[in-house]
């Protein structure tokens, strides 16, 4: 499926109105049944939706693995997925589910911290970069993001390594994108405790929230952080890198994995 | 209540690390009650929060003016805000709320083509704007946006006239900048349906719903719509302008609305 589409416009310069062919992003809206029972309704952008379901499941705690799994139904023209697992979810959880939902930009109080504590793990992650490897992924990153420079709609999310990108997603909606990574590396089988996440936008408590889930240790975004995310960070104990631009960037926690290289 | 803080941060600049003190943006969780029923939670930054919770109600369409409000009891200190109305609310439309709170990055499909219907409206206005008044109105809306250039983290929204801004508010949260307008005129029984919409950040559907809620028939916008908030434009009357920067921006649903100047 296309993550973009045509239109007619109008567009305006320098005194004249000209009518153009341009390129919009499409919100296309997916559908989750667990077990026949509706889940949830992401409304994304239409591509690797099959890992997006699995890495919205693991960061809803829905799933542990993908062996937890039992098949995969996606009707990518319609907009449903239809999942079951090898266990049943127990009704709460889908409650508990629709709070998580509501999280985007509110989040219920209890949800920080209750629910999350199940999902949202410390940090155990050894991994540590160099200025020049936190400048290469940026780049990386801003690079492979081709859509965003058609569009300027998307949000784009990298995992890396020190020794550069591992996999890079694109979403309209930034907890998308960050899901389709966690779901490439659930259904993959790879590890994510030694990556490095990579993001083109804010760090909010959110964003933060679901780097934890995923596991990973260093965030790494061109834009600020909140102060509710470093509060996090710090906890977490994630190493939190905003404002990575050229040959610049700041440090809000956990500064001990940011190295000169020797 | 300062809607920033101060952090200790390590900057690193040209080969050298720094400990610099820093400002944040704060993220602050806000639950409102309605008639001691918990509605809802929003995390947003901690200013004008009276509006944000007028205009998060209207909104919803829980209630239609400022007269539906018995009494507004703000405890800004522990984030709590209870509301009395002159009526009951009906108990699924919390239900219903908790399903458009879900909306954020991903939004019910019945919400879309069932509960909309009620507070979305078709826009009405007759305001044009020629090119110059575009170009004033983003400008005063991208300098009257004064946090964030210090933090980098805040989604600015105004209403303007054709003459000029009317009013400017920031938050953390794309929706709570737009809700904090709605509030703010919703407060002060100022008609909108004459207004502008200008905003900082691409125009979801959601977005573009949050206009038509709010009644105005010009989105200005300095980055991208998405193809189904273009879709909402067309079928809701509002004229979405995108890529508002210098002297040029593309029209992507009813252009009569923007003239060249006589």
């Amino acid at each position: 499926m296309e993550i973009t589409t045509h239109r007619k416009i109008v567009k305006y310069q320098d005194g004249q109105f000209t009518d153009i062919d341009d390129v919009v992003a499409e919100e296309f809206p997916l559908t989750i049944y667990i077990n026949d029972i509706e889940f949830a309704t992401l409304v994304c952008s239409p591509e690797y939706l099959q890992e997006l379901v699995i890495g919205f499941l693991a960061s809803e705690g829905a799933i542990r693995s993908y062996k937890d799994i039992q098949s995969i139904n996606l009707d990518d023209r319609g907009g449903f997925c239809h999942i079951k697992l090898n266990k049943s979810i127990p009704t709460d959880h889908f409650q508990y589910s629709k709070r998580i939902l509501g999280s985007c930009c509110g989040k219920s109080r209890q949800f920080y911290f209750q629910n999350d504590v199940d999902t949202a793990k410390v940090s155990m992650s050894k991994t540590t970069l160099n200025p020049e490897q936190i400048s290469r992924l940026m780049i990386e990153m801003q690079t492979t993001s081709t859509i965003f420079k058609e569009t300027g709609g998307i949000h784009n999310a990298s995992l890396g390594s020190p020794e550069g990108t591992v996999v890079h997603r694109g979403d309209i909606g930034r907890h998308n994108a960050l899901d389709k990574l966690y779901g490439y590396c659930v259904e993959n089988n790879i590890s994510v405790r030694d990556k490095i996440l990579i993001f083109s936008g804010r760090i909010s408590s959110e964003v933060l929230t679901k780097a934890a889930k995923i596991g990973v240790g260093i965030v790494l975004s061109k834009s600020a952080p909140t102060d509710l995310a470093v509060e996090l960070a710090h906890d977490l104990n994630i190493t939190a890198v905003g404002f990575v631009r050229g040959n610049s960037f700041n440090i809000y926690s956990h500064p001990w994995r940011i190295k000169e290289s020797e």
